[in-house]
């Protein structure tokens, strides 16, 4: 583990304008607000939520998440897996295909482990070639609580699982042949819908995705194999999955930190009102006539999304972030009372995408008390950063 | 330090076939021939290299660098210097700005200790709050020896930088006057110019950046200041710098692994031929009709200069890849003769960028003899990734 950037960018107990800088700072009065309202918005709606790990990658904070009444955690790699499993957290599933004969003996020795433990593991598949690879695993492993296997169905994403109907059915009556593999459900994420702008858009195609995941429930369900959970959703649509009667457990993972993209797309009535909740603390370091400069470019946050918004300023003292490459950040004053900052000044960046500006980072810095004058309470290790295999 | 990729990915004398997915691989002989050319092309154009370790960030590397005649090396934060420090490296150049004074008392420390250990360190400015806090620091520490202090001067890209001729003559002036701080000369790297599609326009930014630095310089000399050195360049100019008589020193570093932008660009006919050292492993785990899904998505691949390219297939059967998101790419068959990879097929991608690819990785695995049937002789510790402070 890394001690360098835990003793050099932040020290708990310390003031909010000593933290240095690029470094991700988490708001955990508005991060805790954020884990309420969704717990609140679960029991309202009669569904679990399995918040996805793949953003925060923290143990610590999915055991948060936990004793707010989280079911579990998702992730998309046995790397994830395994280290939030290192943190003491017991009931994981794998939402994505694993292939690889040297991963899938590493899912069946983390089978065996969590159950050991009082947990379990679960894991999505798509094919029967996935289907026969993860089954002898568990063979070779010799666990006899198996493993909890979600068939993974295409409700619109364009990128794994199966069609909806009939060759779902074929899939899962193949899993539930073996007998270390128990069927556990439908995996049907439509990732795709999450950042559609307008919440018309994102209403029609969950429509669409909930009356997949309904047909192809009751395909199974007909041909006398129960059908135990339909898991899926994310932050930009979980009103829709909460709401269909269908899905019974919400997968949404970036309603705990939120970020620029999010924020940039039309608000669905229904929904929460998460706020932003994580930073990049920047500091200006060079200034001419035309721009500053800070010291943040996308090795401190990913732009895959697009390029982060600078926070805590009015409207009309805006100032645009514009692309500096790797390690700087450009900005302008368009607005029209905007100034340029003064050199050394420091600023907040509100992300693009939270989920790979985290895994960008080994620590998280917790705050309480507010960006303006509050204090670091605790730093928060990310767990799985780059925990990619 | 993360022990746990290192286990997972790979072992030393292991079948290339064997490295798990996904990770970064680094074709050893590729990398070394790329070395040797760069050494070959310094010493034919008299100029020394001191390549920027941003890229490789590996102090493992820039021990191979110096052996093959490299004079020193570039970093862009104090964290990154402080690792391949850590690592044995002694003569380093912050080509970037400070203004932290946490971070300052660090570069004298530092400073203090690279001269002590027979080396030294260097650091650029641009204002004349940097120079007055840099000033403050190295007394502060009380080092005697002082630091190597480059005046920055904007050639052409827009970022950092005074404006060339009287503005950088009063910033070395202002150097020149404190007992610590040794003017060291000019930093004038024009990085836009670098990723200019064509020879042409890439030609004609770096004549500007050489007569802006060539000017500065004489205005400085003229005002009685010996200018020791000019000091920029990267992969994508390095010719015309060599070629001017103006820079002394070149700061190229993605000449080591390359990357699909610079591929895509037209190439000069004097630069050496740099070929593709940097790979990404990765492994089809879903197949549809219309497409595959690999395990490689933007945590494994930067994406800011574009998507990765499928590599070592005809162009007949060339696979497009697209954006899968976070942890997912997407494989299409466009190419005449082109067919979808079959399920578990390990595949090559060569990553948009190689220097904000590198700092996802905690590890680089070099193989030799060959990406189809080569052996893993090393695993390169990436020891300054997330060193962004």
């Amino acid at each position: 583990m890394k001690p360098l950037p835990d003793a050099l960018l932040a020290t708990i107990g310390q003031g909010v304008q000593l933290i240095d800088t690029p470094s991700l700072v988490v708001d955990l009065d508005a991060m805790e607000r954020n884990i309420q309202r969704m717990a609140d918005f679960a029991r309202k709606h009669r569904v679990r939520w399995r918040p996805h790990a793949k953003m925060h990658k923290s143990a610590e904070i999915a055991l948060l998440l936990q004793q707010a009444g989280a079911r579990g955690h998702c992730v998309q790699k046995v790397a994830e897996a395994e280290a939030l499993a290192a943190g003491g957290v017991v009931d994981l599933y794998i939402s994505n295909q694993v292939l690889a004969a040297t991963k899938l003996l590493r899912v069946a020795r983390l089978a065996a482990q969590l159950t050991a433990r009082g947990g379990r593991l679960a894991i999505a598949v798509d094919s029967e070639e996935g289907i026969a690879r993860l089954a002898e695993a568990m063979d070779v492993a010799g666990s006899a609580d198996g493993i909890h296997v979600f068939v993974e169905i295409d409700v619109g994403q364009g990128r794994c699982g199966v069609p909806p109907g009939a060759p779902a059915l074929a899939l899962a009556q193949s899993v539930a042949r073996h007998a270390r593999l128990r069927f556990a459900g439908l995996q049907a994420y439509q990732g795709s819908a999450q950042h559609l702008v307008s919440a018309a858009e994102r209403r029609e195609a969950i429509t669409a995705a909930v009356r997949a995941a309904e047909h192809t429930r009751a395909r199974i369900t007909q041909a006398g194999l129960a059908v135990p959970l339909v898991t899926g959703s994310g932050t930009g649509t979980l009103v829709h999955e909460a709401a269909s009667g269908v899905f019974g457990e919400l997968q949404a993972g970036s309603f705990l930190f939120m970020d620029a993209d999010y924020a940039r797309n039309e608000r669905e009535p229904a929904q929460p009102s998460f706020e932003q909740a994580l930073f990049v603390k920047t500091q200006v370091i060079s200034v001419c006539d035309s721009h500053a400069v800070c010291d943040a470019g996308h090795k401190s946050h990913a732009i895959d999304s697009g390029l982060p918004t600078v926070a805590l300023l009015p409207p009309e003292r805006a100032l645009r972030y514009a692309n500096g490459g790797d390690e700087h950040g450009l900005l302008y004053a368009d607005a029209p009372q905007a100034r340029l900052p003064a050199l050394g000044r420091m600023l907040w960046l509100v992300p693009g995408h939270c989920d790979p500006t985290v895994n960008l980072h080994d620590f998280l810095i917790g705050v309480r008390g507010g960006l303006a004058t509050g204090v670091v309470e605790r730093i928060i290790r990310v767990d799985a950063r780059g925990a990619l295999a």
